[in-house]
């Protein structure tokens, strides 16, 4: 009888296998040792003492660890030249192979060996989590990290993800991360969290990696509205008052990302429009895909550029400069929120004032938000203005409220 | 407990994104768009046209791909140097990043981007597939093929494997794989495959890659039997005779590697362990864990060696001889299956004559068989006799049978 | 959203409880002792026993087990009366409770308790397939049957039953039922099931009850077709020509049911329909519903009427007549195929020569079929005017069949 | 791709069919057309209608429907006896028929119709929960009751339920109800489910039906312990001290019926017999199984026979003495949690002081907790001895206690 599911209930059963007795070798020569020709046989044994030492280090010994693979493990310069001369005259295949052999780094190599056996991806997630902190110090231990992210670039590989829904039926292990992960409108308790996914007009998504079923790795919540919302607080206090299929617009009103250990391994441009794609089968009368954004640089900015924040009036415009016309590197816009979405291919859609009346709303951004809008049809040439040309698409009214901005100034002046 | 289950039913459900339609664009074009800054934005809609493309170029097309992954995307051995020359110099985080770039070839991040969208993972081994195909003509191209094995071994690394079981309640569009991947004893009808794998005394695993869900990447049939058996048609025909909670031996009859794509990338003695600790689970009564193995380099090394096949009491000894002492490079067993098994920690056990009688195993080995046994106490240390002292790890009876071989052949020169 | 999913995978994870050892006690003892005091405890095992005993009973003495269960646990009908009189003068709710106790036999409390543990649901199905073959014989027996027939109405109710879909990605051990129930077009290798189940342009759907999940009950085989088909050969045979999302119109070409031991619990009319809903949810372009029918009872109607079939022209103004005039009783049409879908609210929509020229199609029907039509508007009248007052729907075209028939008639006899 | 696993998505995907509109015609027209010929077309539309129309009701306008029901579709007692007769004198087929059709409430035959489609089951739960609280006021609609246990006996028969583990990874929809209807030692916070849910050394487990997915019918609390603990505060409070496969106990501190409207129909001696197998087959060392028990009755039953509670030595005897030989009607133990216990084959094995502190468990009984031991080779005899003979089957030590109390009784009176 109770076979016929077996399939399912193992397909990520990836139980723990027999391991030989912790060695109590230090983890320098189990680094070696996982790095010798003995691999192949006990190599899981030894990858998962070197997992289990490390995590009971303190952190003087992390750093240590960290310090022998940027000391010990690194590449050697002139075998690599050695290897690229051979390269240079025959590029033959073992010449080539040699080069590959050579300009890897051996740490590289432990990294992927450590990763077998259940449970070992989400532990070299938080073993990069020390890195990136330790790094912030010692600098030079940036660079080991470049071995760690080459690979996780390759391991979160896009078409590696898995976008699931999370609603009020998903498991409570599940839930209670999603709780403690929610990094811009802060989840309060079950009750708030319940108040967030069990409304027929409230949706949730999140992308998991196989290897850590456990972990979302970013979400995203969705409000379904009639219209597009201007505050951040009625959205989250009113109850429901919309059937879902009867909305017309979908509000991204928060993405969190959740590993410390991922930072930099880019997910959210392609979670929205999945997002975007799943609503619309779902949902075919949506019309807008929209986010209630903040403006987290904003009040910093005006500071810096003696911009006074005091007149309600000015606000709109003003903000509506800073998200045009304020630029960190190239192109690129100041507003780290901002440059996401734009970067992404949205376009600045609305300003509102009296948004987001928290106190870090108030504090970052003088309680405004902002709307960029995700517009399917113009999501590629709206990246590519801003790509070539450092164009920010942006709406009329936007644009109108920026060259209201100019006239105050130049009133201001004159 | 019952742990990830909810998580199976949406785990694989990456749908087809909408893409922009098809550009028309050759494929080399779409390769540099798709390695340009454009990537970010419509790097989903790019990636899936190279991939359409590719599937439907014939021979010479996809030949001419991979010439121009080879001559247009490797690198520039002078780019190396010259950054190689900084991190020498000073061997800092950003020196070692501008290494690593210049290093990689293009064709490397290519692939990678290529992985994205539903179904890519399995496309891109398939395009390995054809890729060493034309290696085996044109050998640089092998060239190539280290890129996509250097991601292969990354991307189908142990820890993101999936053990499955596969029984007679298993999809049918598996199964249907099964049949067609067996490759040591033919598997003729749905009748046939029912037969190994609805019996009590039967069991059969696969592992599976995430992304690819519907297909087996190696699978091992495994029957449970009292005592070791020394024929494979006994174990193939004999009705099942043995209850499961009442065999002491699971016998490893036969192991297929299921994608050519995927050659050169190990999975099966990882795969055996694997099984031995979930029968052993299961069945705590099964005391030996033991191949059925046919020899399939036997009769040619007689045959090169003017080892006459036709006097049935010198096989055993003569097959005993070939076992333990015909080496190909170094320590290395010549025999390709005595190889992976005496490498993977297992002893040679038993010789059996009559044991396959079939066409091809009367051709390869004389109609002989050999079990190697899997004695979890002996598998590390096997494994380093071999590795270390070129060591075969025998038992009594199959030394004593190379003994007598040795004699035989002094009295026939005698 | 994602409702249900973990509940799944343990749903049918009723493992076997521990039992006692068999007592070896005679049938008829266990059945009283399970209908005794003890039941509470000890009846699990006691009921088990039972359905052991039963399954490895022959003939002769499962003859002689319903015959018990038709003389000795049979209602008393005196103490019915005593029950019923005091109910009569006092409608109390102790009254009601004696009276109900009184009249139901102590069978069909039997049967509800041997419906305990792994398994028994479906044994007690099979129990009932016996005595449903006995009762052709032995007609007193059917007697029995209404008691079973009482509880199996009330355990496959339409609330419990559950539709899956059945595909290529189905288990084995299903499939393998699909082939060995289809009744009407037979399926004759895994390769012709495969062709009717994994184009784009097929679809297949079976009811299941929870507590028999390997066993199907009914099930619908549907090909998506552009225009209504005229032949079944046309349609089996035919390459998968239409995709799925451009067809207008689904026939239903194919219903079976599966468990003899269900016979006269009727699923067919509600699988239609639910199948209907689901088709136009996931396909919202298709406009038709309609069968591709047999007309089983034709020939031998005609010939029982005398009416020749040898003339193609008049085959089908006659078959038309058959349709709409030949009644077994009351209202009810002789065919049985056309009583149900008419009785189910469908309407004859076309009559088709040539349609099914197999051995079994040429005798039964002169090689026609017909295809009775399902329009969701017209199924609550069209059943009602059956049901009131014998008018059966059918379109214009067959009415005017079954007037030609009548010239013709006319003209013969003249 | 994403079809692999459609068949685990859909087996519990009984959408809602597509209905009539709502023809607000008064539920007791609605419920004779239910029961009328059109049942088979339309059924499902007007028993969705009038379980709607239910919904709405107010409790003069339930009370209504439920006397209609009591009054006009009652067995008519002159059809039953007329059939009666003629079955009397020919115990044939269709006298059986005519009489079970005449002895069958057309309620009943109305409740069943009504259960159809998605969620009718849970309705039809809620509607008997209000028909009970009803009851206790109007006594003559218990008798409607018994058409209700009659068919809910049948439907929540024992092999329908499905044994599920809870855990913290269930979904939050369903461990909010498992919050909700702790009935014994109440469960605070979300906190404070997990502490009884995620330790290595709790378990819980809970009976579902199919129909009712998202409903537990009962469950069950289980904490593992090395001895038998004697105290609900420790067993609540103190961290995870044993680590599961070290356990050799399993302590059952908590059984809560879920569903008043299923109040009568037993699952709880059937779910603790099937939780022992569990976990007899998960953790093979444990021993001993075990409740620990309130004694609900305690002090009213001394307060009734004027024993003072008030001196802790005599407390253990005097519960004893309850225990023992307080009995309500017949042999049945005047205690419910021993009544329950007991019959089910449990031995009282030994009492507590101080074992509930809680305000509840001062009141009820005086602090006292009592441990009843499942000693899977007793429990037959056990509950034999109490069903034949009146005896409870005790301890030693709880037998010695008793005896004490008679001594301390003598001597008070002396």
């Amino acid at each position: 009888m109770a076979r016929l599911y077996d399939l399912v209930s193992t397909i990520f059963d990836r139980q723990y296998l027999p391991l030989m007795r912790p060695s109590n070798r230090p983890i320098v020569d189990l680094c070696h040792a996982l790095l010798g020709n003995q691999g192949e046989v006990s190599g899981l044994s030894i990858a998962t003492e070197i997992l289990d030492v490390y995590a009971k280090s303190n952190d003087d010994e992390k750093r240590a660890f960290f310090q022998f693979l940027n000391d010990n493990l690194d590449i050697s310069p002139d075998e690599v030249v050695f290897a690229l001369d051979a390269y240079k005259q025959e590029p033959t295949h073992a010449n080539y192979k040699a080069f590959l052999a050579a300009s890897e780094t051996p740490r590289q190599e432990l990294i992927r060996r450590l990763n077998q056996g259940s449970g070992a991806t989400a532990r070299l997630v938080e073993m990069r989590r020390d890195l990136l902190a330790f790094a912030k110090e010692d600098r030079h231990l940036s660079k080991v990290d470049l071995d760690f992210k080459h690979l996780f670039v390759s391991w979160f590989n896009r078409g590696f993800l898995v976008l699931r829904p999370i609603s009020w039926t998903s498991p409570a292990n599940i839930l209670e991360k999603i709780i403690s992960y929610e990094a811009v409108h802060a989840i309060d308790s079950w009750d708030d969290l319940r108040s967030r996914l069990l409304p027929d007009d409230r949706r949730c998504f999140a992308y998991f990696h196989p290897a850590i079923p456990e972990e979302p790795l970013i979400f995203v919540e969705v409000a379904l509205t009639k219209g597009i919302p201007d505050s951040i607080q009625n959205l989250l206090v009113t109850p429901n008052s919309v059937a879902a299929h009867a909305a017309d617009t979908a509000v991204f009103y928060s993405i969190s990302n959740c590993q410390a250990g991922l930072a930099g391994i880019s997910f959210g441009n392609f979670l929205i429009k999945h997002v975007v794609h799943e609503l619309s089968a779902e949902l075919p009368d949506l019309e807008t895909f929209v986010t209630l954004s903040p403006i987290p640089g904003f009040t910093k900015w005006a500071e810096n550029n003696d911009h006074a924040v005091d007149d309600p009036e000015a606000l709109k415009p003003m903000a509506a400069e800073y998200l045009l016309n304020a630029k960190s590197r190239g192109h690129a816009p100041l507003d780290p929120v901002a440059k996401f979405h734009l970067y992404n291919g949205a376009q600045i859609h609305a300003l509102h004032a009296d948004a987001d009346t928290s106190e870090k709303g108030m504090n970052q951004s003088a309680g405004m938000m902002v709307n960029y809008l995700y517009d399917a049809k113009k999501i590629a040439q709206n990246h590519e203005a801003l790509a070539k040309e450092g164009t920010i698409a942006a709406s009329r009214p936007i644009k109108n409220l920026q060259k209201a901005f100019g006239r105050i100034q130049t009133e201001n002046v004159a």
